[in-house]
């Protein structure tokens, strides 16, 4: 029986596959994958890197949708499984506070979590150089825009799914205007969204291979009895560009910038013909998780080769022991973070 | 019935697939791709990025042969449908003007085009630095090179198949020393095809992201009744290296630096194995195209991969429709193009 | 008589020279540069960018100096004309919220500013990649740290020397981690100098050549009739590196992120030897000003070729018929900074 | 029969398929490839760029274990038909001169050769940079470490599988300390494994495309009647990243600096899927042969895509005239290498 | 008495000091350099790299005015003496061939050529990146532009003073879009100043290492007795940047890509404060000469540190005899051109 | 009474001013300075980077001479007071073991030290790549070269001017093969001058600013009690270029890979006009030193700006207090370098 516990609600409908005989990775793949497949949308080339959440009896989420110009916007969809999708047609539109049309000239990479009664997007977008976008919404109708939480350049905003000693806490890693070739994850935590501060170094590039270049936040933290599972990712570089794998950690749950254990070996890397071929080979890239409490199942969405959407499955008793196995996290690690 | 008229001759035995049921893109691949494999010649490792013209019953072509050092030049291949291709064993034994044997150190990515008997076929080659050289040949026995028409660094040379204004016409792509990050598509002219000047800027790198790193002509242009329809190429950038889409655009028939219409979603995009795999991944490469007046029917052969070449099939209604639709050429555009 | 007034207090023993006969430079040097020169300190070789402002009957500052050890820190200096300075043997003894002794690894480039009865110092420091540091002090011996205002990667934060709106107000410019080729001024907002958002886009980097690379703010902004006169360094590049000039413009003195008007021409380049030679040639990098609202008169403190202080004086009617002269702010700069 | 001789002893029981029909190739890749694939060791996901010799009735081998947790080490692993590998769960277990254990941080690409009745690996490892590491053993259950025969930037270091002149020889690649996109082959001697000197240039890159960027020692040199078989990487590079093809050259007998002939075509180039897709495309990269006196049979080991092992074949009568035809060596090759 | 003949006219008020006693070098500074000083013109802080020729019993010039914008634009000057200058405080008002103002958005570098009766301004522009722009006067009131020789990227266009083989001739120095670090010197040839082909090959970057990185056309040749005498500038770079340097050579008459001599030796070299200091160190960059036939005296204007204007001096038989003393030139060399 | 000695001979006609009163710094510049200036040898421009010994009643040495084709060779100078030099017109005429000539193509960066009754000229040169060249020579007429010590890419090669242990000791710097970024200082060990091995790491690149990016050896070590001196160049980057300043260390007398004390600040620094203007502004590199045993008076000659030879004085009181003073090793330091 599992002695540690996903703190949350039951998703008995939980997409999932059982570990196949033999296999001892700690994440295993949907023998099914990819789950969204090039054009599922007229005008959208490319589905990946995009984020789900529990909606009524099924799944909504939102998609960067890399359109036929080649320009990505996010996009609504909802899938009675988690594993077929429907997409909106149009990409959402997202208001200001006085309900005026807002539309960023691109968003990528979205990231969405509910916080109460609230579901929070969160995307990067421009803002004179790459920055963190955010918006709310309560019914997936209506999608209102709140301030950036930062200066640019900055990728990869993650939210807590609650607050934090009475402050909302978010994730995020500082960049440069390119394609950043180190990057590290910090926390930061506002009493009210829109005035952040307290900015802690939460990890950094490890001296494992796999992560070497830069980390990032990836799906919101996990709580458990153990701490927040944050699954992220690591990039390596080689001669032939960049690899992308997909790391675990923990965090501590009433100062999550302290990091209690990180497994110094990857959950997942790029092996499969979708995840090694498409418009950037060896990318996996994930943005969300779904978990059942009752079973601890968790589903992992992560984007493919910037081309698809992969899923891959784990239990949290599986990938925290394989963490804390597998742990380099020293004493700094796990003192509070420094600014 | 067909409202866009192709101005050229009939081509009844055109390669030819219908567009598959349901596909809704505006240019389709040939089921059988790639129409030349790997190791297509003894000594040449791969053959892509080259150009076809009709010639008698069928056809002829000049193709970029990769030899097995590694080193390109330039093959004459001859086919009676256009799919099913036979090479000379030796690369094109260029003359100069005296007859005297001429052979460039490389030579990559020829066009060839006929205007009134000739055929001339247009390179890269070195001169000091990544150059265009030119030879034209009425029998495809006597390659008789010309001077070469621009000072290096020059890429990407397609000639009109016709003098516009008593001027031979000339697309090229400015470049730098190595693997250019820009490229913008210029027109000149030239009375005699050995002095050439009045220099134009047709088009550049767009804001559409799949053409936001460089752009460069593809096949000599196709005249239509609504002007040039130009394939050209469009490259953007990943972490991971460039990706080479086709696009298409039309230019005005009379003063062929006015951009009427150019599409912001690409025609084509790497998405098939032997466009994703390969010597450069990720490359869609179009240097050519047959046309049949009669049904509208187009033909495009594109490199793949640096490794392939590919078949692609569309008509003029269906493509010059999906450039309109997706117009993104605006008033500057439309004007001649400045020097 | 000047139409244009400073909104402050009298000073009538600024620093000052009058104009040059037939100089017709809307700033003038002092004739006696550079007021610091090399070693001025035991154990520092060099004192540059740094600021001053009115204390008591005389003038007080804080100084970069870059140690023996190639390493920077921050120095205090007292001085009675605001020309012969004198200063502490030991570095300023920041100490935490506790009183704790805090000590950045380095710091450099600091701005000293007035709000009300308390000093601000803000500087350049590490913090996982170069961050602005920030401290407070009313009596110029306890120097209390306060947070860091912003995520790395960031430089040059100037703060305004009034709430606006109920909101301290802060210039700053985003970075990347080394010698970064661009760099746009932001404005950010907080109520209570811990918690920073509303970030707005001020102005950035111009067609003008010798801005063309970055911007960044310089000394605290100076209250004027005619709105907030920004006094800033705009850096070009060369094929043998920057050369940092100073510029100027005029902000909305209710929404500063509304530029009014900006020079096209710079107000001062580097052209004396102490700005041409020194650790880093071709240097002119402002930090402060001190004014006087009776006459007008304005002295500007400059940091010359990483090596020396400079001196250089214009009067508030000169500078700002200047800026709008050679205005080139259009109707975009005027509106409210973007996010 | 055969005119060109291996000098070496038998080895009947060798992995060996015949050249397809058809096949014109001078090397042709084993049906089954790879031979070693994905996470073939607990905890080590790649095995790549090996080395094997003959040991007793069977094989043995010094592997690339990239880990999970992305870092190289070496691995040992033993085969009675040099096809199919059982490894090692441990990484070789390094002893210095002391006996005390010595593990460096990293180790990758090692080489396996015999001389006399002693083994010698020799790897890439830091040494406050890429440098080579060497040990020995007699027995493959002691591995005592050497000194570092070179400072840093080094890498494929190639012991000659006897002295020459009394002295031992070396092959090397100064290097830089990143993804060098330069490099020659050295020759080196020492009369005791711990001095080296008398440093002679071998052979550049080539103005052969294929090798254009880079070249490096690959299996230790087969002695043959003609001289020393070199079977080496040579690298070029695309817009999307490098490309390692497999050349061919035969050295001096008796003054290896000397480069007798050299192929101007690849050997073999990246074709196949587990060459194209994988950790690092494109890439094969040879570290081993097998080779029968008797038969002149040859078997290569390499390197696919940093991800898998494979196999390919051909015989010392194919390869050397192969080499000679295709021979781009010139006067100043065949003499001695200067230094 | 000299054997070395100028072709040309006699110009007795030529700027004249004899070479100091004890000075050997082939040519020798003015004593009063720099005979432009910075801030020459109101709104123009620094002139340099310009070109004069004879007129009338004067001189008139193209400037190169760097406006306090930082903006170049070219700038009318006259002097009685060759030494003391008067500038218009307009840049040159250009017109198009209808007689339509026309005005680049920068202009740089240009040259002043006379043919006939007519007067050549060639400079640098913008055309969608940096190429060569052309002007005619006869009367320098009014200039009218002409059309660019040649695509973008091409800088250092340098027009001889007569028609060779009845064709129009122009130097000039292929680019990248930046700071070029690589250049050779290119010959084209035109019917009627509109068409260009017929490019040559001239000299390219030598291995001499004051020229090891580029070089270019400086000064319009002096025609002499033993064939076109071209002052040309020659680059290296340090880990601190480019330093310009003078270098000569001789063309052919007849055929002037041939290259009949060239000093491995630069002529002059960053040796004074005027050079060393300002806004690009290290640059001495020549744009004109004037001689005198009678005398054989030549004098060079030469740009230094893009800050300054020098003239430096040496007479034909000096400087002809030290470049064939210090010749260089090969086999190669003296053939003409390759294209 | 000083306590530190100098192990070595007597000389009483060193060059030598005091310390200026006043002067606090450790090591301070001679008045007349720079010692060498421009065009010291016909042929020769500049003069630098350069290293002496005593030899008879006064000094000899070997001096890189750039010559005005841009090309260093090393020269021979004499002179009765280490002041004023007289060199050879032509360069040192080396010769192989048999004395054939041998010119290297360059060479650079001499070092000179007598080891017993043998002079040792350590310098760099081109062996595929910048290499370490030697030879010797007991009468200064013969120079015999040795064998280059190491493979490319190496600099800054300095003999210890005894055996250590029974061995010849040489520090250099690994580096790459261009204006490297990076560079530590390492010690290797020789029985014969011809093999050499036991690599052993000494410094890297340090914390203080003005070492981080690069170290090297300067002067041949200087014996003393406490250990041996070293006097070498630490190297900072700025935007606009790289800061050569001298640093100074003392090494173990038995094991000098042992770094005992280093100390944290430069011992100078470029101040003086010399040495922040010329070919390369902002260096002082020192290469040699004279010492007297008697008074323990130091003189180190240095390039300045790679234009110059500047002279400075110390003496071995106070440089090693102050190196002892500003100690920056740590243990690890102090222990034997890691190979």
């Amino acid at each position: 029986m599992s002695t540690v516990k996903i703190i949350g609600g039951s998703r008995p409908n939980l997409p999932w596959q059982d570990r196949p005989a033999g296999c001892e990775a700690p994440v295993w793949r949907y023998t099914e994958n990819p789950v969204i497949r090039r054009n599922p949308i007229p005008g959208v080339a490319r589905v990946f890197n995009s984020a789900v959440v529990p909606y009524g009896e099924g799944y909504i989420g939102v998609f960067r949708g890399e359109q036929t110009d080649g320009i990505p916007h996010i996009y609504l969809g909802r899938s009675g499984d988690g594993i077929r999708w429907e997409f909106d047609r149009e990409m959402i539109p997202f208001v200001d506070e006085n309900g005026e049309p807002f539309m960023p000239s691109y968003a990528y990479d979205p990231r969405l979590v509910k916080i109460k009664d609230t579901y929070y997007v969160i995307w990067c977008q421009d803002a004179y150089g790459a920055a963190l976008g955010m918006a709310k919404t309560t019914d997936f109708k209506t999608f209102t825009r709140l301030e950036n939480p930062f200066l640019p350049f900055n990728r990869n905003g993650v939210l807590f799914p609650r607050k934090i000693g009475g402050k909302y806490m978010l994730l995020s890693r500082p960049s440069d205007s390119g394609h950043t070739p180190f990057g590290d994850i910090y926390l930061s935590e506002s009493p009210d969204l829109t005035y952040w501060g307290r900015h802690r170094h939460v990890m950094g590039r490890a001296s494992q291979w796999w992560e070497n270049v830069k980390v990032g936040g990836g799906a919101a933290p996990i709580e458990t009895s153990e701490g927040w599972l944050l699954i992220y990712h690591g990039v390596t570089g080689t001669c032939n560009g960049f690899v992308y794998s997909i790391g675990g950690a923990i965090l501590d749950r009433d100062e999550p910038s302290r990091v209690l254990y990180r497994s110094g070996d990857f959950l997942l890397t790029p092996e499969e013909w979708y995840e090694e071929r498409g418009f950037v080979p060896n990318v996996c890239f994930p943005c969300a998780t779904l978990q059942d409490a009752d079973t601890g199942r968790i589903a992992i969405y992560y984007g493919a080769a910037d081309t698809y959407v992969g899923l891959a499955f784990t239990d949290v008793e599986t990938v925290v022991r394989f963490i804390k196995e597998h742990d380099t996290a020293d004493q700094s690690d796990r003192e509070p973070g420094r600014r």
